[in-house]
């Protein structure tokens, strides 16, 4: 017989944190009603922790955790990819009888259809979606469902700056203030603008998220969308929207707050969400960023104690 | 003038818990007695958090607080990297008036010379270098140093099964007992090996953790350092050390834990400290894992009452 | 209507040999004869040259191009990649009416189902297939197809001196040479080993390359093959037999080149074929590469005048 | 002895056209007339061709060749990094002597200081600078010196679309043609803009190209220059300057070409030099570039047969 060192005292035995493997890779199949099932490349990091007297944790069966998970689904395809992520870790658990807790965090790169904004062009886009369950042996549970999508985002100090110097310029020219407010109201001015990717994760408790709201809002909240093919009339309709919608990164990140609010008014308020905007600044080498954490509670009471102040 | 629009009220009033950038590249210059200052590209990322009644951060203050901080030491350069970022930190403080808090990460990549194990060549290495530090309002901070160092690590598990086969290869062969111990203890049997990289984190507070000890700790941690110049005595030498040192993610993490302990003595008991090993599989498309994080105190607890019952 | 300042003469008339535009990423479906179709996320790369007279590329026709091509299939799904490529790459040159030339690059990752050597279980890899065309005006057509895959190898050089150095202790342990020659016969002696990966890419020309055949091609030339799943009987198989296999990254391309002049003996002379191993060397902090390139011509004459020697 | 098994005869004699290392970083001093040395960390990739009755390159040589020049070095430290990478492959030919060919390349992060363009703010910049060398048993040479620069890129396309749809809604607000022209003219009108890479490379022969000037090249060609720290006066001018000067990913190719020919009279005619564009698109999630490769002789005939017809 092989012997098993996993199974032996370590040399120094303190407990460890998180033992696992990252990067796996599989395929996913997730059913949709009515429509044929999506398949998805998934990328897996799965994890669980290790007493002080077990020299190693036996890392294969975390592999055999997600086929076992992934091919019994193979019958039924899984509805939710967050249920997957609890179903690989609930095995996990169930096959590292050591461990007090194991953990699974899943994303895929999703393909979306859509049309373009005027000439309705067929066009793909690429999303990513987030799955997370961590799992404890004394029966608690947390799980997250998220999205991260790219959009555009132009910059409301620019633009505010670009106006000043324009309505002073306009005004050299003769202009009266009555005419340039009303040339200015009907003009996107300049602005750097740039790729931005929001992202939001929100925990499933009590409640389902649908991930396609998740998607919708993360887009929604930056100063608009962006799309692999646009004719010439698209481009200067998502030109011309991204410029009349200049938002920060702090804009993008309490917006996306306040649409979850409204779309998931049935979440429990200890839910917790969290929220991120990356923007690839066109001018500086650095990217900028935004994140809020909070419970929905909280998110609640900071909106409302707002709404009544106003 | 200008307009600032940062200063509005946002549309939306919920506090950010960080905005700020990620990515910021600047020359660091680090002091070394008796030698020669040592040149650094570091990356910095710089964040405060943001309140309710503001619509965006000035930016632009980070940058400055970090060019503030980096220029004020071109007069007299910096003696330790946590001390630059806890610095920066500090300025970011005064110049976001709003902000309850900043936070400062950095790392760089710091090139060591070092001689091969046999031939005592010269050689460079890479090891990455890192700084944390947050400063709270009202007067918290917590700071980080820290270092992660690429080496190699060799499987203890699929040597010994490696070492069952060919003990019974060998008794099949006629040997005996007596002699296949002696040859199997003689002998560096296969197994698989590949890049790993072991980080240290380490809490600055009340005591001086030296960097130099914590690459040190980093790369003794796993079954071997490595080099970019090899002579073939070299060579075989580090192959040699590395299968009669076979380690698991898990006893490198265990190791560094118990290295550290043993290093800084004079490290108070709430100090935290964090270990991470990973390595890049050669059987495997995946990497595989291993983490930690406690206390000194905790760790000295674990580790005390393991010797105890020994 | 909008202006179109792409056929605009541009301020510096100099001819333009490749504009377009790099990763943009669509569905792909690759139907099997007797098996579901596979659905690939493809990453594409599409350019045309543009001459000296006009200022731009129209660059969503290059989208258009792709999407055309890919909505066409959805009724009858492409059976080759390199297929698909040409006629992506045909597409545009009939929309860039200006275009001498247009080129199209697509890889993808394609997820395997496979067994583990000895118990057997089902697992999966992941290997990246590469389809690329140009095409010219003039007629003339360059298509290529290719795959690399990931695999684990040893070195010889190492272990040849690990054994010199075991043969020396033996020696002096008193085993007789006989015995040594016995015992070293039978032990697969450390070396250090890595994640290798290796590409193969043949130019399609009156022939018609089976890419499945050169994935098997391109996993033999390694050591041993890796594998996400391996239970303890299993990483005892792929560890032993990798070790009695050890390959330098040249041994590898030039393997690669001995089979795919058996496994091809129908590919004209004139076909163009290219190798490329890359080791992620676990002993050192840099990549060791080999390259070779050449006609299938010239791998013939240069392996039978080497026939002819022996 | 130990035994050394590259030169062994390989199993499959067929001749390797490249094999080496990539990725090896290195510190390099560069000297400055009047200035204090700049230190980089650089990035090397050497390669030599091996014959076909040879297993295995020393590659250790590889390293050996590097240091020994850099070693050389300390004492009088280069003032061009083309000649640091031909007296590199000059090294690897000596050291290599069955080889016929050895290639070098190296690049590297370099740091500039600059200040903004109003309020003249401190400010630094990453840009990175490329050598490449190979060189010939026979005596042939060729050697490359680069660079590539990050910049801002605003879509002419897109602005002229917005400044027609801006006509109509001025017309239809009741303002003349005239002051509509005067008013389009003093406005920097919205488009996309977005981070921007240009890189150019030139032949090294007869003639020094100037690193910087190249750097000053390719930074004019975008529509504008970016900084880390922007004030906002500054931020102002360079939204406003970018959307003054937009800029095709074609356009910034064909003015590095004009630049080139311009800045560099005394290059030969059989000079080659290479320009690329790439432009990290703001309303796409791919990116689009542009390339150009011709002799010095063919770009002034370009561009002398075009003035000819002006």
């Amino acid at each position: 017989m092989l012997p098993d060192i996993q199974f032996l005292r370590p040399e120094v035995p303190v407990r460890i944190n998180r033992v696992g493997a990252v990067g796996v890779k599989k395929l996913v199949e997730v059913e949709r009603t009515g429509k044929r099932p999506i398949i998805l490349i998934s990328k897996f990091d799965v994890f669980v922790d290790l007493p002080e007297e077990m020299k190693g944790a036996n890392l294969s069966r975390n592999f055999e955790a997600i086929d076992e998970v992934l091919e019994a689904l193979t019958e039924r395809p899984v509805k939710k990819i967050e249920d997957l992520c609890l179903k690989i870790a609930e095995t996990l658990l169930n096959r590292h009888e050591y461990a007090t807790k194991a953990e699974v965090k899943m994303d895929s790169e999703l393909i979306l259809k859509k049309r373009t904004p005027v000439t309705a062009r067929k066009t793909q886009e690429v999303v990513k979606i987030i799955g997370e369950a961590v799992v404890w042996r004394n029966g608690g549970r947390r799980v997250f469902v998220g999205a991260e999508v790219v959009g555009v985002t132009a910059c409301p100090c620019a633009q505010e700056m670009v106006k000043a110097r324009v309505r002073e310029k306009l005004r050299k020219m003769g202009f009266g203030d009555e005419d340039i407010d009303k040339i200015l109201n009907a003009i996107p001015l300049a602005s750097h603008n740039q790729r931005g990717r929001a992202l939001i994760k929100i925990e499933v408790r009590d409640f389902t998220p649908n991930i396609d709201k998740l998607i919708e809002i993360a887009k929604k909240a930056m100063s608009g969308e962006i799309y692999e093919v646009l004719k010439r009339e698209d481009e200067l309709e998502v030109v011309w929207r991204a410029h009349l919608n200049p938002r920060f990164v702090e804009d993008c990140v309490r917006l996306m707050a306040k649409m979850v609010i409204e779309e998931f008014p049935d979440a429990p308020d200890d839910v917790i969400v969290f929220f991120r905007q990356e923007n690839e600044e066109s001018i500086h080498q650095h990217n900028v960023i935004a994140e809020k954490i909070a419970t929905m509670g909280e998110l609640r009471r900071e909106l409302s104690s707002y709404e009544r102040k106003v």
